[in-house]
């Protein structure tokens, strides 16, 4: 078995919920305030808080106060580590495709 | 807003359960059949088939009946819409991020 990977799980949940999605849809065009995403997204301050401490705790987003205005952006962390269990995945996998087309060729030549 | 994208929803509640990861951290080192994915992981027949139906319905996981055999393997097609998934959002960032730099340049200029 592959190794328990906290991060992962984490960017899994953080993806998980639809406006998790928007709030990185949105930040994905460009940062903006807590306000503006709870005012686009109908959500209450509050909710936009617990969906950025998520979004944070697993690199997806960063949060940064300017003076008395707290900005939202995407942090590239959690994309990269997302990005990197995919090519893992998906690479391990056509290794073993390979290595059979190899066994096919092998087996035929004999 | 971005639209609406049925496929991705579905991709990222499948990936949101453990034991649907675990799946795939096997699959990804060789297909295997039912059977040998619920003993290694634990569970039972019925409920490997949910998890399989929800992985295949998001186009992560296939399987295949060679025989009495069911065999599962990665499918491609989940995991290309989830790297344009992350090339989309990561992407118009990026782009951002350049035109950011582009404006304060210009006006560092004047």
């Amino acid at each position: 078995m592959k190794k328990k990977d906290p991060t992962i799980d984490r960017i899994f949940h953080a993806l998980g919920d639809p406006t998790r999605r928007a709030i990185l849809d949105r930040l994905s065009r460009a940062p903006t305030t807590v306000t503006r995403l709870a005012e686009a997204l109908g959500v209450t301050l509050t909710a936009i808080g617990q969906h950025l401490q998520i979004l944070e705790d697993s690199g997806l987003a960063r949060t940064e106060k300017l003076g008395r205005v707290r900005t939202c952006s995407i942090h590239h962390a959690g994309f990269d580590h997302l990005e990197a269990w995919i090519r893992d995945h998906r690479s391990a996998w056509e290794k073993r495709l390979d290595r059979l087309g190899e066994l096919l060729a092998e087996s035929e030549g004999q």
